[in-house]
């Protein structure tokens, strides 16, 4: 009999397909589990698959009194509560750099989308303005890749990607994090120093406590009205009601965002602008990306059933 | 007094506000200029300035008898009918490379917007079916680009700037033009070649009456069902028919699309496609490359009124 994992968040099913030939999967499809499953078939559900970024603490824990594992699909995880996975001697695995380049790609593309304007640019062709000859504001030239300064904030994997691609556009980089990697571009002593330096902000932080609400009203005046904002990592990250202020006063120029405070919801004072690029959490969102993720979820499930630690563990 | 110059295209004032610092400019606004100046105005003008596409034969030169000078704002000087400027002893001068960057970033802008379709997802976060879970065929997850096989038609200064920024993506990337260059990228023997090998086909290429129609319906069919086509040079190296047909049947994945075949007209078959990237012929317009593109006016027609060689011939 294979063994049993609950899928704790929603995932397409066609993501589940692989995972579910080698396990027995309880998928609660979004809803409660505690109400989808009886308290006998929970009872003995030693390891689930989480998004990472859906919350998941004591009490869900606590529901499940055989679990011995939680495995990220994705490189998050800040949903999980960690204290209380180590309190109960959970084990928290993820699957770290499998989306990476896939992420890095989304965020230069929104990063050329806003900054060349092109949402507006298909617009204008497609409604027969261009044709036409009716003139466009948003039409007019703007600055290039020469005048812009690349802020990454966060090394990791994605922000390391990120850097790679910016500079192959004859870019300045510079970068902030936590510690000074060896990488060859300028390491800015603060996230306040990046941002008074650059006027594109990418975003590639690791969501958490100490990152939440990081890029606020300040963040964004220090980032400047030639500035922009890109997030692919958590909306967390971002004040969103400051940046709907800061887009409204322009006290920046515009944003490219994939990561919204409360998904699947981006307000409607942000869908309203027409200086920024808007899309559904898809920076991992590829193929190979989710083989990939697969692969890591497949290796940790596999460890953890064999009795041994996981192949990707949170540390 | 300022030396006489003709604009003979159609150019925002913007644009010519520091060459009409320097000389006295002509302009006839897109008109024909023998309706608007007079045979006598048009009697002593030596030198003029033309968008390089916009066609410009023997009648043109004809009516300018004193013409000695065509100097191209831009890259391109496909509509100047060189073998009829020869004939008159009128040199012609471009902006070599001066816009380079900037048409090679929108090259980019264009591949990633149309494969990590950015339309469709952007108008999904802003319509509201993200936040409603509407299930979209055109959300699923696609290859992301380790599966792509960059392809670089053109090896000019805008194919490398291309090419550079591609590799960064981590993938391959191969090219074919006239001559094999001493680049670090696989040297095909052929455009078809290039065409089969490839699934995102680049145009760089130098428009000309060699590379007109150059893609073509057999061409697309070696791109392939899974293929994108990024135009950045000119609509003429694409038979525009052809690629509405591959776009309706299937033939081609997607098109990013700079350039059209009459501009400022895109068809309307073209402009009703959701898997296409369509933007005004706005490759080179950012300030910087402006300011560049201004500089070699600039240099061309000082030399030109000093009685020396273009600064930039057009060899």
């Amino acid at each position: 009999m294979p063994d049993k994992v609950l899928i704790y968040s929603r995932f397409p099913k066609a993501m589940m397909v692989r995972i579910g030939e080698r396990y027995e999967l309880l998928d609660s499809k979004g809803q409660n589990f505690t109400e989808v499953f009886s308290t006998e078939q929970l009872s003995d559900v030693r390891a689930l698959i989480s998004a990472g970024g859906t919350a998941l603490g004591a009490k869900a824990m606590d529901a499940l009194p055989s679990l011995k594992a939680i495995v990220c699909y994705g490189t998050g995880y800040d949903g999980v509560d960690l204290k209380a996975a180590t309190e109960r001697g959970i084990a928290v695995g993820n699957s770290p750099a499998a989306n990476a380049a896939a992420v890095a790609d989304l965020a230069m593309t929104l990063m050329l989308a806003v900054t060349r304007r092109i949402l507006p640019a298909d617009a204008y062709v497609r409604s027969g303005d261009w044709a036409a000859a009716k003139p466009s504001p948003l039409m007019s030239p703007q600055q290039g890749m020469p005048a812009r300064r690349f802020g990454v904030y966060g090394m990791g994997e994605i922000g390391r990607k990120i850097a790679v691609r910016a500079a192959a556009f004859e870019t300045e980089v510079a970068y902030f994090s936590r510690s000074r990697h060896d990488v060859p571009y300028q390491y800015m002593p603060s996230l306040e120093a990046l941002a008074d330096w650059c006027n594109v902000l990418m975003v590639a932080v690791r969501a958490g406590r100490d990152t939440h609400h990081i890029i606020d009203a300040a963040m964004l005046r220090r980032l400047g009205p030639e500035g922009y904002l890109v997030n692919i990592s958590r909306g967390s990250a971002v004040d969103e009601a400051a940046l709907v202020a800061a887009l409204a006063d322009k006290t920046i120029a515009g944003a490219g965002l994939d990561v919204f405070e409360t998904e699947p919801h981006a307000p409607d004072a942000l869908t309203a602008f027409p200086n920024v690029v808007l899309t559904p959490h898809i920076g991992g969102h590829t193929l190979e990306s989710h083989v990939a993720m697969q692969n890591c979820v497949m290796a940790n499930l596999e460890a953890f059933f064999a009795g041994k630690p996981l192949a990707y563990p949170v540390t």
